[in-house]
């Protein structure tokens, strides 16, 4: 007999990450949607919203909400998911997994205390927990690039670029989201001040107590709608060999993330939950490339990660996804 | 206890088609991978041609084959595939896909005959198929937008327009695949005379026997990797509502197939299985917009879908992939 | 000793057209900008607005008008230059030069009648003309690929494709324009029913009294920022080469018009006032492609021709341009 | 009367490069191109080769030379023009201008010594210079990012991202450069080992005697075709406002270079020769975002700044380009 579903309800189901939950839980096999929650959009299907879905489901946005579900995904705007959370009653039994940055950093809301929902981190934490804080996406693809030094207690002041797809600046409109603009172009924004440098720092602390090093971090706009590129490199007595076999170890036994021996390009994550993550030597410095889909592995995808091992799932059930490659 | 699985086995496994077949069948839930054939990469791991398979799986190239396998997928060059089928021993009970256009029109080869896959047109004649020649690309997009048409004997001169994504000129190095040179542009190739309107002439024929107008098709090299988009448009007394219904009729009960109410565009099916049509009337003008995935519906998602078929799954298997959509 | 340089104005000067405009008119030899009037931007130097003009002028825009020109350019949206020159007093000795579609009917406002401005069409009343209406983008690259045909008396039904960048959608922000949603997109609009159909038929029939057949046209929102490809096609009993001298002895003498003998990609002619055009024969139907910049020979690059010529001034002055080419 | 013309040669013509430099002189005012050298091109025409030409000029590629030429532009691939020159009689009189990196570190030939071209740094060497090297496109974006803090002696470990498009790889065909690869993807190459860091380097230290820090290099290829961004940080105890008065004073008087008060997007520059660049102060680190095209100011462009300067013609003739902005 097969088991009973998990229910899962996303808040704020209009957005890009909403959207990615969706196409997400409706393949997922041990997980039904209860209900998808958008203000704006009560009463439509979610395909009025979410194009592609024609064909997939008949389902409509609802404007109510229930307390019959056992997960809820907050896909809310940053500042948002905290007002959410404090002005409606959600049963002490619903796990919460909250994508904005709202509790991050070990905020707290109606007693409700939150993980940070790296599984590379803290698997077992994750697993124990009632509320997850899902990771940022540049957080995501630089931590994953750092921790194994941190966890080695190697770290040093660290110089990295992280250039990203445009889906990681949502779906407003705004002349930098405009195509004309956008198309064939690069530029940077928030040079050396990006907001996830807190979280980086709070997790790169809590696996080298001490660590007091700047983690210089240029943020690019790409010209791309999805992905995520990290290039990181700090001073390190590491020989290559050394340090390929420390990320190897460190992420043996984590499906998502692996460690290539090849020169990686960022489209063979696009579309999938995967970072993957390459090592270079030269000099006395040691690069770290890592990559991964902004809202897949670095928002929606890893919500579902933090979902399957909240309730004792598979780690990779659903998030099998074949990859866009092309 | 769960069924023994289908033994796949995939000739000519580097190319892009061969690439999808593996990504696909990797996730199909009832379906194993015998092995992967390839010459040129005879004992590397899929992953070395494949990058996006890193982490996915260890499985190499093979040179050699084997006939214990319930079917075999043929991804090689046109022209191709009746060689390796009259140089190879391929056993009986072994079910044949063939992806090249070299047994699209009726051709046989070492007893074997083929059944042209296309299943919104004959699903009953693939059900009971031993042999499957898949439907080029393009070919599967127009005629999925004329084939009620052509049901109803409504057909008459027809005016397409198609543009396809640079996956499906394949991998090869040429000038018109250089980047520098495609980015950013526009060309047409094999204006009214595309080879694939023998097979597309061949099915409106069998539908509407009589059949006897053109199908005027100019075919554009589009800037962008994945995707066809087909509009077609032809003199018709049908009311707008009248067609739509006549469309929403005929693909009733296909999984894959969906007309849509509103306008739709090319990123609503991009890594799906789906096609996507969309009707229009203007003066005395029917205009049909039909989209698909020239990779998945037009090549490997459709190669499994004759798969499940002939082999008793439930047609979707395998093929509820999460769609780019940005 | 230099000759006085004409005095010109652009009204309307921060969208797409009216930027085009600026750099045109900056590199023209015989051209001054006496002002460029945009009342949101009154005060705020031109490169604020058009931020590629930094270090090539201190210019500002102005909220004023003065008549103390030779030519005025209307860069402003469609419906607004009739309303502008309704409500303003323009000295009767200035040339107008107008990019909407307001007065290519034939209209007339204020005792001012206009030219439509397609040079190889008209070339002699332009330079008789004291007001011009600039042909529309998608008009121009038709027409220009139809003329000669119309010329000849030899226009039949006609089936056109045109495919066009997103700046001819302009700069406001929609969903349309996002980014995320266009690139690697592809969509259609209007189909069969454009607006410049009105202006081609016009041009036609004016060509080719009693040209009745329908020009039946696809315009497709191509995935890139600039330049329109068009393909027409049309029963024809010309062999190729009578097609090519026919095209070739129009164009004899036009300086921005040629005849390939080759293929052609849409990049030959991005960032030029160029319209390069290509026949081809299948069976009994001519094809032709053409192709030209949509803000330059389709707009801006025009504008300077048609002032070009009603000024006496060399007709390729100030828009002998670099192609972008890659 | 008009001044006679220069008389240029351009020897490897059918590159990107030396695509670019007939571009730039079919329309540069003072000078008349007296052959385009091309071995394997020979008798055809320049548009055969570089099809956007089409229209623009008649002439042929010539596999001869001749020495009744002032300056000759060797558009060669890296260790061509110092083959080229020690195998072929260039007459004395002859400028050379060599788009390599053949004699970048003071490497001569054939009693010829070569200036290192960037005109921001020595345009009173290169006016008096008969042979040229000119600088690398990278070298050039870097450079000009750094070259005040060099000349007053606050150069310290720089740390550098540069994005380059897919013409900075040239025409040829490899995996690297197919479409299907490039579009929407992100990769890196020589990281902290690009050879530009060489000539870097070697103007840093001509700058700021003694300067021994690192400057950390890693080049990212875009997804765009043309442009370069460079950002370069450093520690510093500059104020933001001393920082760029410090640029715009050590710019003052150079036409293409120019420091931008707003923050700054690659189509600024694309298609111009102009160079922007823009500053940032967080902390005590000093942000240097610097742009180019790759093929202008970092290539063609520059060689014919450096002509100008060498002729003794205005510096900007035939400079003065549309940028594609869109």
């Amino acid at each position: 007999m097969k088991a009973p579903r998990i229910k899962a309800a996303i808040i704020g189901g209009a957005g890009y990450t909403g959207g990615e939950m969706i196409r997400l839980l409706l393949n997922h096999p041990d997980v039904a949607i209860s209900f998808v929650h958008s203000r704006s959009n009560a009463g439509n299907p979610l395909y009025a919203v979410h194009a592609d879905l024609l064909g997939e489901t008949e389902q409509l946005f609802t404007g109510e909400l229930s307390s019959d579900i056992d997960v809820m995904f907050l896909c809310l705007g940053h500042g948002e998911s905290k007002k959410f959370l404090e002005a409606t009653e959600v049963a002490a039994h619903v796990k919460v997994i909250d994508l904005s940055q709202d509790f991050r950093l070990g905020e707290t809301v109606s007693e409700r205390t939150f993980v940070y929902g790296l599984p590379e981190m803290q698997r077992d934490l994750i697993k124990a927990a009632q509320n997850i804080a899902n990771p940022g996406c540049f957080a995501t693809g630089i931590q994953l690039g750092l921790l194994p030094l941190a966890k080695a207690g190697l770290l040093k002041e660290v110089h990295t670029t992280g250039i990203t797809g445009s889906t990681g600046a949502g779906q407003s409109l705004q002349s930098t989201s405009h195509f004309t603009w956008r198309a064939n172009n690069i530029s940077t924004y928030k040079v050396l001040n990006h907001q996830h440098l807190k979280e980086i720092r709070r997790s790169l602390q809590l696996l080298q107590p001490g660590f007091n090093g700047d983690v210089n971090f240029v943020p690019v706009r790409g010209d791309y709608p999805r992905g995520i590129w990290v290039t990181s490199y700090l001073q390190s007595d590491l020989s290559l060999e050394e340090a390929v076999k420390l990320y190897k170890d460190f992420y043996a036994g984590h499906p998502f993330t692996h460690v290539s021996d090849k020169q990686i390009d960022l489209k063979q994550v696009v579309n999938t939950n995967k970072c993957l993550i390459q090592l270079e030597k030269t000099g006395d410095k040691l690069v770290i490339h890592s990559i991964e889909d902004n809202l897949l592995k670095g928002a929606s995808g890893q919500a579902v990660q933090n979902m399957n091992l909240m309730c004792g799932l598979d780690e990779t059930a659903g998030l099998k996804l074949k990859s866009i490659v092309f």
